[in-house]
């Protein structure tokens, strides 16, 4: 199978699992506003769980809670970043966001309650010992939190008003906590569920997770609104400094194809099994939304 | 040592233990509004979960990181709750709330790191053996998402703009969720840290939880905001169902008083062993804020 018909059958499984965790709760718009937000996407960071457990040998079964777990944690972030008080967005995937189609308070609640089900779905039994599954449960922590994930936006809403736009060092340690962190741990879940080293998958992802923003920043550019379905030209509008106002659009397309050769290099260990893993790295720099 | 005493030395021992977890990371509005935002208060959540601990031979320090945890949650909750879009409320324990210091953005992120601090709390390796630390985050994580905390806030904001008042079954329901669902685990916690049964504290938060909630209806109606700490009168001023509305002063007064003999007599299986958490029952009900 081709990387992009891996990507698609795992999408599907992961958008079965988080159906199942969603089930038979309470039918309420918080609840709703959970689906909604769940719904859709290219769930790269699950397939970066699934793929690195396969490559250990293991199944995509016991690996799926733990994609599921990644992807609810992608969600929430998202639905809280398009807030009116964060990145103020009205539109993604070519959908209205969470506080467009219900309210602040609902796209609030609803954010928590998926942060809540990603720690949930990394304690399901079927992931192996208690030992891997707090594992991941800390590893998923680190992460997101104040010293991932959400310092990582904590430094991009503060640069809005800094002063004078970022440095390349400055977008760079912005974008490792911002996205990088979860691509990062998505990639290493893999060996942290099969008790291998994680080491060469935490190189090619820190590699992939910047060529990540960097392409990002591309498409800001050069992508229309109705392929990339969100607001596109929003940084440069905004004064922003991003890694193509730093490097240039030439600088930049190197810059990320230099990183997808990095990302490569770093799985020389798998030899061919990690065959897809390159093709998904590739893919990363050629999306078009 | 009384009730008060044992309380007093727990809030220091949670106090330090939620420094620690906090020292150490970046210098930026974000961290500083999580600090803010776990100084202070009860902690009697904290102390919930290390009394029942010590009641089943643990030490306090077995415990620790499990109470600093339920308090980083219920500080995440607290912070959230406050914004202008759920309760806006302006005041909390006395002191401005986190968006009204700093900002929006930094409190939904403040609140955010802080729900993922929790979570990391307790993967503590001090906690024990992986399986009690998998069975404290998945405990955690149902009494506190969609199916606890969050949909009991979900179901209060809803009752703003429903065309009825709540009735007592609803407001009970609600409550169950709001406050009920983690003041439920933290009694537990102490049962899950020693491997035993937790229905006998079970049975005993879930009364010791609606009494809490029925005592700060009364306090809504009764207290004056300087010894409270927070605005009061707004239920009233409002028009919201609350307790004292549905079941008179006298009424809400007699239930809380019934339901802290229930708390207490749910404790028998532990003798006296279980005064200090019979105390704490009763101050649930006496307390002036």
């Amino acid at each position: 199978m081709s990387f992009r018909e891996v990507l698609a059958a795992d999408a599907a499984l992961i958008e079965v699992r988080l159906a199942l965790a969603l089930a038979g709760m309470a039918d309420q718009p918080v609840v709703h506003a959970m689906r909604y937000a769940v719904s859709g996407g290219k769930r790269l960071r699950g397939f970066l769980v699934l793929e690195g457990a396969r490559m250990h040998g293991l199944t995509t079964e016991a690996a799926l809670s733990a994609a599921a777990a990644v992807e609810a944690l992608h969600a929430y972030s998202l639905v809280h970043d398009d807030l009116p008080s964060m990145d103020d967005d009205d539109l993604r995937r070519g959908q209205p966001t969470v506080h467009v189609k219900w309210d602040e308070a609902t796209a609030i609640l609803a954010g928590d309650a998926l942060q809540t089900l990603a720690f949930e779905l990394m304690c399901a039994p079927a992931l192996g010992p208690a030992e891997v599954r707090v594992a991941l449960v800390a590893g998923l922590a680190k992460a997101s939190g104040a010293e991932g994930m959400v310092l990582g936006q904590a430094l991009d809403i503060a640069a809005e008003t800094a002063p004078a736009p970022l440095t390349l060092a400055q977008i760079t340690e912005l974008q490792a906590g911002k996205t990088g962190a979860l691509i990062r741990f998505s990639a290493e879940a893999g060996a942290i569920l099969a008790g291998a080293d994680p080491a060469p998958l935490r190189a090619y992802a820190t590699a992939l997770g910047l060529a990540f923003q960097i392409a990002d920043d591309i498409l800001d550019v050069e992508g229309d609104a109705a392929a990339v379905g969100k607001r596109v030209g929003k940084d440069a509008d905004a004064g922003k400094a991003t890694f193509v106002s730093l490097l240039g659009l030439e600088g930049a397309k190197a810059r990320a194809t230099a990183l997808i050769d990095e990302a490569e290099a770093a799985l020389t260990p798998y030899g061919a099994a990690a065959e897809t893993l390159k093709e998904a790295a590739r893919f990363v720099i050629a999306r078009r939304n």
